[in-house]
């Protein structure tokens, strides 16, 4: 493809990306092919000679379209959003001509320079305690991360290596002899206190905690949450667990917090957490060696903090007391997949976890130790230049753009759950609204309905809701009832389109109840 | 931004994209900017009200441009390429619309389906055997990470998870309570178990595979491998070290084995590999409870594989007596940063390793095993739409054409390395060529010339060529040698770059060799 040709083919795709977003809504939002059904439509080997772009982009709208689910389409109310937006499709262009793997400063100064800035920039509208500032007191800042999932198996990989340096302190002997028996003597000894350690999160907690433990091979424990708590991690709970886990031998060294879980956006509270590891004696108190790392999982609900009321109904200024926090621009803040925004109390703890040299990515900006090199504070080395798009979308929506769209977003969740309540007949919330997100069930066809009999019919205004095509939604289950979600963060998603929703729910939800 | 200021900001970036890529040549390579430029030339808060495009856009080529290393440069020789062409930006265009958090088959069929097939064209393309296809006779299959690193620490979770599942087999005793029992034994075990393990590699296996065991908290060895042995493992250094871990009671588990390292592109022995495996005695043979799994890192030279000359000469079939294999399309095949391409022999030693439930994720397809849901072949949940972007640049070269661009930029290394031959009173070659790398230092000034004196000077040749800003060169240190890596697959280089490369390293060699 030569430039004339891509100047064509891209010219014309920037017109099919308008075209998709002004007519998302007359599609389904979710594809309705069948399993296996694009490998009958494609060649069993890639060809042998080039294909001319017109063949290729053919077979865009007729193979590819209809095995898309609809993210950005006004009636996806599945899960969490995943964002795009105009000014982050821009970003991704330009971020993908200028294609490097900008694992050192000295690879692209730009892309490591600009996403330092940018997460500052990010931390403060965010309202995050000063400590997570690069240019703060304690040596912290911000890096973009794949996904939370990543974000957190980084603050767990920093975690084991803070609590192992500081409870396994090393020798110094001088004698050369000496320390390599002493270097022998303390893979054993760490080996055995590995075995030892064991990660907390809850029984809400996402997913990607438990994935972190495993690979980390941890131990893992998830204290369970309770309906009467709102769901939340509670002082005495944990400290609860602190005590079982020690009497059992074993040593926590990490908690995963979470603002929003993902099932019904709970937020764990931040202040009993603290108390809880400052009392309890079963740990050493935050501070002292050996403590425990907590990790604040605000993936989701996390952009919501762009809002000073908010601010002040999470406590946010508290995590000044805890180790990381992570939340994903590119869920609910406009910014295309993959921008998970990660910051750390002290950048040293990533780099002592996670530098490994080779000959090979020495320079002298780097040996210098002039620079910040974020292949130090991840799990990859290589990175693509992802700040770009957090820039663009910060400058063309602005921190009242941004205010204006979680709170328009937060709204439409307010009357949904309001709609929900004008009809007790119907339909029961289970938790919510929160962060623009109600969790539900159909109401109890009569006094004695079993959970049994609720549940399958719950499942059947689900199913019966998602099949319409116009709505999706996702479920879930507490404390053994089936329940359903529904999400309002889209950016497409308006007042009508949320009626258009509840509409259909009150019409399946009547049928359901007819029987 | 409304659609029409997209359009019109899309429509000039698509402008510019194409004016830098034909005026590349004319700018430094590396970025000249001092640590800390980005910072004052930007405010130290996000804009309050949103900003126009023209506002911003005028930063790109005022701010940020300065700060860019040039990845596509035709005097990019340093580490190795990370690619970009416009068949891959259009991609990158199209999945940044379609932006989803693809994580299972239902939150968009098409992103699944098309990594399949398209994974599985590659396979073939590169000469993989039918193990590693989805379609073959093992459940195996393709998956793309975000990188190299990724892949490796992947592949070793599911390494440690399958070892631990063959030698702590769970056992079955039908009684609840002596279950529960056996859960704690079972996990005291593990963890026991898990601090004798270790995986291995070599000095010249890239530092990732240390990164993973680091990550795993896992033992490490590297293997020496030597000069005389072309830098490649071997089968009696394995055998060696496999005898070595078994008499200090530690287990091996994994070897990261390498076809085209970073320092010097050498490939280690697969048959030796195969056969030190079958036979030192120190650890189960393969296919046995316990095997060694062998992850075989062609991150950057598996490209070279589409041509059937180098699936000869690097008897790439042995790969079926192993068990992962990785390789980057987005190093030297034209493929954009991120592609990186993950195959396994079975696919349910991924799952059994990293499947995590979480109630919201469940749906009919994925629930009734029907799909591929890729989330569990993975350390992240999400994931973008990766396919496409191959999809484009596949049928776009055709195979021929990738061929074709492999054979054109190797023939050019060879040709580097024929220069340096040339000029006997300048150069030492030390490795290579191979793979377009070619590892070479500068001549001994005299007979008795000190290492450090000819590492001193070759310091200065390297610097002072790197310092004319038209070509970028990184190094390395070979059994104490310092030398130079001049590597030649970046898409836009050309005979006439490699030989304004040559003059140039021959007169700055000149004046340095003066003196």
């Amino acid at each position: 493809m030569d430039s004339q040709g891509f100047r064509e083919a891209a010219t014309a795709t920037i017109d099919e990306i308008i075209h998709y977003f002004d007519n998302l809504g007359s599609r389904d939002v979710v594809s309705r092919v069948e399993p296996g059904y694009l490998r009958k439509l494609l060649p069993s080997e890639a060809p042998q000679e080039g294909e001319p772009w017109a063949d290729i982009h053919k077979d865009i709208e007729a193979k590819i379209m209809p095995g898309i689910t609809h993210w950005s389409h006004p009636g996806f109310h599945a899960f969490f959003p995943c964002a795009t937006s105009y000014p982050s499709i821009l970003g991704e262009l330009y971020s993908s001509a200028l294609s490097g793997a900008c694992f050192n400063w000295i690879c692209s100064p730009a892309v490591t320079e600009l996403e330092t800035v940018v997460l500052d920039w990010l931390a403060k509208m965010l309202g995050l305690p000063p400590c997570f500032l690069s240019t703060g007191p304690t040596r912290g800042g911000g890096v973009i991360q794949g996904s939370a999932s990543e974000a957190i198996l980084t603050a767990m990989v920093a975690a084991r290596d803070k609590y192992l340096r500081e409870t396994l302190p090393r020798s110094t002997s001088g004698n050369r002899s000496e320390e390599e028996d002493d270097e022998n003597a303390r893979e054993e000894a760490i080996a055995l206190k590995r075995s030892r350690m064991v990660a907390l999160a809850t029984t809400l907690t996402h997913s990607s905690a438990k994935k972190a433990a495993l690979i980390l091979g941890v131990r893992f424990r998830a204290i369970r949450v309770r309906a009467e708590d709102g769901y939340a991690l509670t002082r005495d709970a944990l400290a609860a667990e602190l005590a079982r886990c020690r009497a059992q031998g074993l040593e926590p060294f990490f908690l995963a917090a979470t603002l929003g879980t993902t099932d019904v956006c709970s937020v764990d509270d931040f202040a009993g957490i603290s108390a809880a590891l400052e009392t309890c004696g079963a740990v050493p108190k935050p501070g002292q060696p050996g403590e425990v790392w907590v990790h604040v999982d605000a993936a989701y609900a996390g952009a919501a903090l762009v809002c000073p009321e908010v601010q002040r109904q999470t406590n946010i200024e508290l995590i000044s007391r805890f180790h990381s926090f992570d939340m994903n621009m590119h869920k609910w803040l406009l910014v295309n997949f993959d921008a998970s925004c990660f910051f750390v109390r002290n950048r040293e703890w990533l780099v002592q976890a996670l530098s490994v040299n080779q000959a090979v990515y020495g320079n002298k900006a780097s040996d210098g130790g002039l620079v910040t090199d974020y292949r130090e504070w991840q799990i990859p080395l290589g990175r693509r230049f992802r700040s770009l798009k957090i820039w663009f979308v910060l400058r063309s929506y602005g921190v009242k753009g941004l205010q204006a769209y979680i709170r328009r977003t937060i709204k439409l969740g307010e009357e949904f759950a309001d709609s929900l309540r004008s009809k007790p007949d119907l339909f029961e919330i289970v938790t919510g609204p929160s962060f623009a997100l109600t969790v539900f069930r159909l109401a109890a066809k009569s006094e004695g309905a079993s959970l049994q009999e609720r549940n399958a019919l719950t499942r059947e205004l689900y199913d019966k809701a998602n099949a319409t095509g116009k709505i999706w939604l996702t479920s879930t289950e507490l404390d053994g009832r089936f329940a359903i979600r529904l999400m309002t963060g889209v950016r497409t998603t308006q007042k009508e389109h949320v009626e258009t929703a509840f509409k259909t729910l009150v019409e399946v939800a009547q049928e359901v109840m007819r029987g």
